[in-house]
């Protein structure tokens, strides 16, 4: 399981006033804590206004590196902030992401193309309104996108597929939309990573960190192989380590029994 | 989801201690907490040896019938002592269990057939030495069994499948096994139930609660619809309630957000 760290995003309150304040501190330990929890990526998301993304970015990017060496997720949807980011980066990254909106896909191509940089491809098409609402409307607009990545010559395994986790809040059927969905990404596209912004799925209701967990089990015995998560969440790791015990991917118990006696603090 | 509550056992030492010394007060603590946490069936289990184990029965059904009206689930293999239990219990009990053994569906299936009761299936053959190793092992036991109520005229939806759940400590497959044989019973008995010991799953395993429930979450996904549990279990219910949710199956997220309120303190 690949877990892209979340804790380093602008729109979450303490980060945006940590990048206003170019309060480092405060951002370097979101670093180190991700990273010592067992993060393969650090996503990084400026969340501020267009005009000075590019820089926060550069300058988030800079703290974080000055701690890790994590592979940074570049979270953006303006190119030339990702393009400015791509400069910045020390070790390949991530990019976060693309999606089956036309135009995107011509810009942001090439450069991922260039960089041979995997990259997260949503399930939706930003020139439409709204969001995709069925395991349908999903399927076609990857069919879109995997048809850009593969003319590209971007290898398929390079392609980080999120189907679009919304909350079953406000859809009863939100879960099995995804966990249908995941299986038929698993069946047309093998390849592919399926990765997802689990923490959606609870949006709006109680206990949110119990159905995340639950839905973490469920989404990987589905297939999916990737999540960006918290990953300093213990009762995540937990029930992780405990996932792939039962789905015979742990010989002699070896993972869940070390984690177990260590007190599940990390991803391995 | 059905739950037979587990812990009315002999096997189990402090059970076994009260059952020897006539201790009704302990038994009906049992059977009180394990109703009120939502129980649909209480297991009752005397665990001693065969010369006692119809006078022991009789008196662990009694006690828990002098508190509380959940319906029992006679839990033997000896044919008399389910007999005389059967002449016991006020309200229409579950048996447990019937297996592949040729002499031991005969002697029990014309019992549960007039008796009209819901019974429970091992995926297992008596007669012959051994746990079943694979799915198709367990398959071909079930194929039997399945013949044999079918032409007594027992309906499928009074046979409880147990796949026989066995520790992933000593075969790493152990819960793919189960999770495969939980599909194909799934698609050959559509009308039956399935139910297991879930905390089988964990045998020899530290933490095994959040193997148990981990577990729980992924079987109920693949299509078990009933388990013999310790329904006192705060984190086994919490895991329910999110996987039915999941699962499409929670309105409103009523179930959900009411049980989360109240603290998830029984299964309703």
């Amino acid at each position: 399981m690949l877990f892209v760290g979340e804790l380093i995003n602008g729109t979450r309150s303490l980060v945006k006033e940590a990048v206003l304040n170019r309060d480092a501190d405060y951002i370097k330990g979101l670093a180190k804590s991700q990273t010592e929890a067992g993060a393969d990526y650090l996503d990084v998301n400026a969340g501020t206004d267009p005009e000075r993304e590019t820089e926060d970015l550069l300058w988030l990017i800079d703290v974080v590196q000055s701690v890790v060496d994590t592979p940074i997720c570049i979270d953006s949807s303006t190119p030339s902030a990702i393009k400015e980011a791509l400069k910045a980066v020390k070790s390949t990254p991530m990019i976060n992401s693309i999606n089956g909106d036309p135009k995107k896909l011509e810009e942001f191509i090439p450069i991922i193309k260039e960089r041979d940089c995997p990259v997260i491809a949503l399930c939706l098409d930003e020139s439409k309104s709204g969001m995709p609402k069925s395991v349908d409307e999903r399927m076609e607009v990857l069919e879109r996108i995997m048809a850009a990545t593969r003319q590209a010559g971007i290898r398929d395994d390079k392609v980080y597929i999120d189907p679009l986790i919304l909350t079953v809040a406000t859809n009863q059927n939100a879960g099995n939309i995804i966990f249908d969905c995941i299986k038929l990404i698993r069946q047309e596209y093998p390849e592919t990573h399926i990765i997802g912004g689990l923490s959606n799925i609870s949006f709006g209701l109680p206990k949110r960190s119990l159905i995340n967990k639950t839905f973490l089990a469920l989404a990987v015995a589905a297939g999916m192989d990737s999540a960006i998560v918290n990953p300093c969440d213990r009762e995540l790791l937990e029930i992780l380590y405990a996932t792939e015990l039962l789905l015979g991917r742990d010989k002699f118990c070896r993972k869940y029994t070390t984690a177990a006696k260590e007190g599940f603090v990390n991803k391995k």
